[in-house]
């Protein structure tokens, strides 16, 4: 099949139709407008296998997943997303496989009114690279630098599962529980906290996703915003399912250094806590508060009720 | 190396710096600003080891290429281009590779003041995929569909050089006399016709970047824009070294066939022709009237002289 019959079927004519794309799949380029006073966000974001998917992921998963760590990233920096280019490298055509690729690609570009602009399709090693963008009102974006001594750190969601669901996955053995349907389920789909995202614009200091572990990604912001922070371990959320399956202890340190929850890692200063509340009380999704930013630079104090906590040595996933 | 370090050392501190990047790289998306009354032209390529380039393809030519290809899609839009995204897939860190990557890559974004705003190092086979943004002024896009009956085709500099330049390396004789070198450049440093494609956008009716050879190209155009086209085998443009090269049968069947060459081409109207020549004689590009577009929908009528002239078989580069 040739690489325009590809893009032709299986996504030219599919999903959202946009009124702000005024040029869509098939030409050079696409074209777009933005609103007035909205700038725009974008983030590029590869997944190749073997290295940030197993051999033999559900051809549905990988796309949504692809989709999703993108659009978490936008949601990390309160923007609402709009468009997404993605280039998928194939090893060979399938159809069954394309077929249920895009299933799982235009499952969150529905249900967020999100249009595919762009795509290239080419042979090679199985890989997905997506670039999604999206619109932040004037000066409201959320970045890693903003955070300040006082602060109170906070994270949505619960921590670890993903990184027990990949162990499940790894581990070859079959999916039987609901709580290892759970866990793998949290890891193949994670859920992109796009709502909670453009909330916070106006009252957290900082926002990061957590992609890479709760320890790398708390450091991303320590390191930006010049600050230290307090994080104090028995207030960590893990889930039931997550003690339940592995235990407390490991639960801690899946919850500290596993990565791809995609959960909202934040800050919020004391005199907008009463405002995060009203948020949270009309939202979806729980957000727990897990420490406070210190001024000492560059110092992650980990307590453990009155007493330090020893940290493990694995810092969260790095790429190299 | 941290992927983290990868990019902060080759990259963020690089290249120009724009007004309009109210966040650069470093955080989880970049912010930007897009000028009033003016759209967003956006495109995605990937180029992949063995299949877009071939092993041992220097990193500077490599890095430069993925840049160009990109922007000559937006000169085939009409677009000036503005940022970049770059997703790179490595497998394994080399400082010396690296350093020379992104000199090549900065090449054209110093020269066209384009910033890169966003990129991912991921560990995998050798590929790189870059996303591309630019403005282009409300309405005044070039779209493949826009050609006429009665319209003259034209296409930029030569055709072909690219082709045989490839075919050098492919062999792996030793680069020697200039003709074999201007041919090998051609084909690892093509120019994306910026300027040109912004001068023409209130002039031509359609345009398209010659990427996957003139035939496969012109089909595109006759397709969207739901034409025939009758082209003129012995006016298009040959440069000397290529028919010094090859002679003058495999210059046609590879300016007709081969891909990669980056130029534009595009259609005039017949009341549109004297402002072509003007736009023309104050660049330091050519453009030739190669042919013309015809109403018989679908069909390509190649002349050679009063005569129909027999194509060869293989048209054009194709994916899959």
């Amino acid at each position: 099949m040739k690489e325009f019959d590809l893009i032709d079927r299986f996504f030219k004519q599919k999903g959202h139709h946009r009124r702000d794309v005024v040029v869509g799949i098939g030409d050079d380029c696409a074209v777009m407008s933005v609103p007035p006073n909205q700038q725009l966000a974008v983030t590029t974001d590869t997944l190749v296998e073997g290295v940030h998917f197993l051999k033999d992921t559900p051809a549905r998963s990988l796309a949504y997943k692809a989709v999703a760590v993108n659009l978490s990233d936008l949601a990390a920096m309160g923007a609402e997303p709009s468009w997404l280019s993605m280039s998928l490298s194939l090893p060979d055509t399938n159809e069954a496989w394309m077929e249920s690729f895009a299933e799982g690609f235009y499952e969150l570009l529905e249900y967020y009114s999100v249009q595919l602009v762009g795509g290239d399709t080419v042979r090679g090693p199985l890989s997905v690279t997506v670039t999604a963008q999206g619109f932040i009102p004037e000066g409201n974006q959320m970045l890693r630098s903003g955070a300040q001594p006082g602060d109170w750190l906070y994270v949505t969601g619960s921590l670890g599962d993903a990184g027990a669901g990949l162990a499940l996955l790894q581990d070859g053995a079959e999916i039987k529980t609901d709580t290892e349907q759970y866990l793998v389920e949290r890891h193949l789909n994670p859920t992109p906290r796009i709502m909670l995202g453009t909330s916070l614009r106006r009252i957290a200091t900082s926002c990061i996703d957590v992609s890479d572990g709760l320890l790398a990604d708390l450091r991303h912001v320590m390191n930006a915003s010049n600050v230290g922070a307090r994080l104090f371990i028995d207030r960590l959320p893990l889930s039931d399912q997550l003690v339940d399956h592995v235990g407390l202890d490991k639960s801690v340190e899946l919850a500290l250094t596993a990565g791809d929850d995609y959960e909202l890692l934040f800050t919020v200063s004391e005199e907008q806590k009463g405002q995060l509340e009203t948020v949270l009380s009309g939202a979806s999704l729980q957000a727990t508060c897990i420490g406070q930013i210190t001024g000492q630079s560059a110092h992650l104090d980990l307590r453990l009720g009155d007493q330090p906590y020893t940290k493990p040595e694995k810092l969260g996933f790095e790429h190299f």
